[in-house]
């Protein structure tokens, strides 16, 4: 019953849902404009760049780790006293007055507005070596990690949209690309497959499935590869694999019905 | 006639117009995707940024120089082999084949895209001191400055919706914000100036021009106020001047029946 209990302020001006460069940009903007404003992260602080080795693509910064580029977003909305839990946001529940965050450890927040700042996840192959070498060669973002391959070779899974404009995109910086796809024929639109099979350094292997990544104390090295019509393995040396099979926001957290302004950008 | 001859090398994949944190970003993530691309500016380096002081709001920094961040930026780019010209663009002309982007000097580069990263121009009081205090107590954005002036005095100059919005913004920082129009009414919406009211730190001064902005070491301390009516000169002391009295972007290279994809921010 405590929890229905509130006074003026325990209301919040803000609420940041996720701790990667997007909620704590807004931390810091929130806090220089003296909101009462929190910020929400289930995981490292920092998203997904937290588990990033190497940034290279923070716009004035040639390179750096990305644990650290993250501690350094904490430490500055810090100096403006952000507040930052370190929980799973399970509900947000709109409402007239204000609305309703609820945290996993069944605390509730009010707050006058909510910024979801979640990001996505894209679908994993679930194979042997793909956690363990994310950051080492195995990538979820050409134009984040895709100047890592210049002039090396790339493997990318997938046979939508998304795999063949990154291949494209890859064909550009890499000295070859391999193109795996499960089925025997892409399911891309029709424009990007004519470009790929214009594209030289792409190479398209069809009715073929990942089943391993290889890795060395340098990184990715090869992939193991399985014909799905024969059965038939082999390794194929690569320098990266970039996997493009899907990819979901993470917008459990909100109900359907509720009405949102998407701003999207990536790092 | 030189100019008219061009092989498919002279061709480039973009030109980004505008040098500050916008067409850095632009100019970085082009070079990484090996995009044979070039940025023009025609002031300093880094644009605004340049010329401000201290930067605070770059989320991961706590405390920079304007200059040393935009030296960065530059640095940054140049190590992908970003090409940087110090030209003014005088015409952007579209093309199906390509866009011809007409330069100061009479050169002309030919593109495949082009990035308008000119951002904007605040209307300026033209008063003394305005120019040589900017960035030292003068500010156009109070987004980015306003956090410098916590617990201070600041003067508001203008009276349409932007001076009003930004009073309130600066309400929340600020001890005091005195906000100086030269007509008897305000030009903003009736429920800003409602809230306006309603903000007992704010205090409306009108029928009122700034003739000049006095500084000392520390920067700004003061305003010369005139009464449009009587013509009466009054010393205002304050830690800083904001003005909103226009802002106007700078795309006067750009034809007005252009299709644009505008994409907005402030740093």
């Amino acid at each position: 019953m405590k929890n229905e209990i509130m006074t003026a302020s325990d209301l919040y001006d803000l609420v940041i849902i996720g701790g990667g460069p997007g909620g704590f940009t807004a931390g810091i903007y929130a806090k220089r404009a003296v909101l009462k404003a929190v910020l929400i992260e289930k995981g490292p602080v920092g998203g997904q760049m937290a588990l990033t080795e190497v940034v290279e693509n923070w716009p004035g910064t040639e390179r750096i780790a990305g644990m650290e580029l993250a501690e350094n977003f904490l430490t500055h909305a810090q100096t403006y006293g952000l507040e930052v839990l370190s929980r799973e946001v399970t509900a947000v529940e709109p409402g007239l007055e204000y609305h309703t965050v609820r945290l996993d450890d069944d605390r509730i927040i009010r707050t006058h507005a909510v910024i979801i700042a979640t990001g996505g996840s894209p679908r994993k192959l679930n194979v042997p070596g793909e956690q363990e070498y994310y950051g080492k060669g195995v990538s979820y973002c050409a134009v984040c990690d895709g100047f890592f391959f210049r002039d090396k070779t790339v493997v990318v899974v997938g046979g939508g949209d998304s795999a063949t404009e990154e291949s494209l995109y890859l064909a550009k910086l890499a000295n070859k690309v391999y193109l795996v796809h499960r089925r025997d024929t892409l399911r891309a639109g029709m424009i990007l497959q004519e470009r790929i099979r214009e594209q030289k350094k792409i190479e398209l292997i069809l009715n073929t499935v990942v089943k391993s990544i290889e890795a060395d104390s340098q990184g990715v090295n090869a992939v193991v590869l399985e014909d799905t019509q024969t059965g038939a393995q082999r390794t194929l040396p690569t320098d990266g694999v970039f996997v493009f099979i899907g990819f979901t926001p993470n917008n459990r957290v909100l109900s359907a019905s509720l009405p949102i302004r998407v701003v999207s950008g990536v790092i």
